[in-house]
């Protein structure tokens, strides 16, 4: 069930139509092993500045965290600046200052190197390849990505989507990416590059998942007020990852369960700032907001 | 089982990314009735111009759809021209031209007045008041509208949404109607006006319902090709409403059951121009994609 993430922890300054905070908890690997360890033990590879508050760290550690792989360097955290409007969709990036992520070479411990789950969040393509060929005989890796990659390294993720089991990305990446407007179309091109499942965000519309011969579509949870979407996507592939590593099989339909799991995760995240929603989560309130997606989309 | 659709009978001229037509049969009474006729017998209350080619006339009829409200009078049939870029959500006008759609008045004849099922597709909602207010005692009632009447006749259409027993309206008239950008607190202030229910359709997203205490979300079906999306919204209702008049009791799953036959026969539909998709149509196929809309959303 061990379960091993490679990507950034930071610190955010975020204005949203609902408030504003400066400097809190973020980053992809924050969010995700926040989010999947409601499942089951994380693995961190990241690495931060002499700044780093403590308070994070320990927050982390009191999640069943595992940060021997987080990395303190000296100089400073990670930063991001953005906002967003009422189109929450979009992120818009006023700053960020990559600071000791700049140099961020992943190193995976020789401890970490026979995870059963590996999810490259959203890093540079060159180094997600790099922790692949580190870890031994993964039963399921994951890679996610963004706009920036795609167009400035387009055959370098090209070689990792390749590799992984399952690319996860959101709607417009995916379009750009695969070079075609029409999204299924363009999941079906992905897909068909190598990895056995493409899952798409769509932000408010959900999830779509593609397989070899199967389709899924799962809507979005009925949220009236998205607080900060920041970390969405990657509190889903938490989420999801999370989920997967508790079932014995992958089948489609375990691998559809974790779909709806990292949705209801991903729902719970953006229903604050930062993680900030999740430190007060609970299992219970996992499992009746799974059963609320049955009901609401069944028929 | 009786349905009772008002609304316009056009000739369309559309060009989209696969291809071009010239005045083809087209208009919201003309799509939803189509869609409807595969369920049930329909009642057409339309104007057309002398110009109106008798075969289409001569269509509507092989479908069982009762054409004796469809009045001809003197003067030119309504001509709609547009088209669509790869976005296909968002139609693109370049010539509309009422014509005798310009002096509608609809008059329901005496047999259509005991009509069960009443479909009020996009018309002015001062005529659409007038039509409820000819109907004897319906069982459900729905209206459609767009932006234009969002923009000039919010107040008329306030009046008919209060009155109505569904609203149906697509995703951006439903922000624009409540005044509110997250699309779950639009629909639940709508609903709030008067309307048991509000479908909100979203295109290549789906379509979500909300009742009184219900929420139903379901994915749209994943077609890699839409080829004219004119009608979709049309071809819904007449789908959605059909198999509504096949339900004895209007249960919240029956409700569902419509909305998942709606997206059914709008998915057909937009799979060539015109109804063109819809005169091959069979039942098996209808049934057949209830089906794949059943696995595709299952967990």
């Amino acid at each position: 069930m061990s379960i091993l993430v490679v990507g950034s922890v930071a610190l955010d300054s975020v204005r949203t139509p609902f408030g504003e905070v400066e400097e809190v908890l973020g980053g992809s690997a924050t969010y995700f092993s926040v989010a999947a360890s409601f499942f089951s033990p994380v693995r961190v590879v990241a690495v931060v500045g002499e700044d780093f508050p403590a308070e994070h760290l320990d927050f982390l550690g009191s999640r069943g965290v595992d940060i021997g792989g987080l990395r303190r360097v000296p100089g400073r955290t990670f930063r991001w600046r953005g906002f967003y409007d009422y189109d929450l969709n979009e992120a818009h990036t006023l700053d960020t200052q990559l600071n000791v992520f700049e140099e961020f070479d992943p190193e995976i411990p020789e401890e970490y190197r026979d995870s059963e789950f590996v999810f490259l969040a959203n890093i540079d393509p060159t180094l997600q390849l790099k922790v692949l060929e580190q870890v031994r005989s993964p039963r399921l890796t994951i890679c996610d990505t963004m706009n920036f990659w795609i167009e400035n390294k387009r055959s370098e993720l090209m070689e990792i989507i390749k590799r992984v089991d399952c690319l996860l990305l959101n709607d417009s990446e995916a379009r750009q990416l695969a070079e075609e407007p029409n999204l299924i179309a363009a999941g079906r091109r992905l897909q068909s590059t190598g990895p056995r499942r493409v899952i798409i965000k769509k932000g408010e519309h959900g999830v779509i998942m593609l397989g070899e011969n199967s389709y899924f579509s799962l809507p979005a949870y009925p949220l009236e007020t998205v607080f900060d979407p920041t970390g969405a996507g990657d509190s889903f592939g938490g989420g999801f990852l999370g989920a997967i590593s508790r079932e014995p099989d992958l089948t489609e339909d375990a691998v559809r369960r974790a779909v709806v799991y990292g949705s209801v995760v991903a729902s719970f995240a953006v229903e604050s700032f930062s993680c900030d929603r999740l430190r007060t989560l609970s299992g219970e309130e996992i499992k009746a907001r799974y059963d609320e997606f049955m009901e609401i989309t069944c028929f």
